[in-house]
């Protein structure tokens, strides 16, 4: 079973990252474009077969590792 | 007009990153993982609210900038 994460900054959150992307895009010459964030995307391939274990166990993951939970929201699709 | 753009490296292509976070679960005791790939995330707001017109300037935004194609694949999803 395939879990897709996305960890993405709280809104308020100052995102530096975005920021630079956001200028950068400017620079290269790309107008109207009015807000940038970037997040992180994580692909788990899991041993468990039945969807609510999987997910109870990355919900597990995104607290204890793969999110800052002060800063960060989290949310987990999964697919077959 | 929103675009979320995924930047995922290519099949076949090292993901240390990815290694990492897999090694990490690991060590803190989430068992049954076989295999963990990170990409990027980023949501992009657009002033364009032509969809197709968005869609092509994300692209030309992800081929010169966002993502390298040599290793990285990328999909633009648009959103109101």
């Amino acid at each position: 079973m395939k879990a897709k994460v996305h960890i993405t900054l709280k809104n308020g959150v100052l995102d530096p990252q975005g920021k630079a992307v956001q200028h950068a895009l400017g620079s290269l010459g790309y107008a109207g474009i009015n807000d940038v964030r970037q997040g992180k995307y994580i692909e788990l391939e899991l041993a468990e077969t039945d969807p609510a274990k999987a997910k109870a166990a990355v919900e597990q993951m995104c607290r204890g590792l793969l999110a800052n939970t002060v800063i960060e929201n989290y949310t987990i699709d999964l697919a077959d």
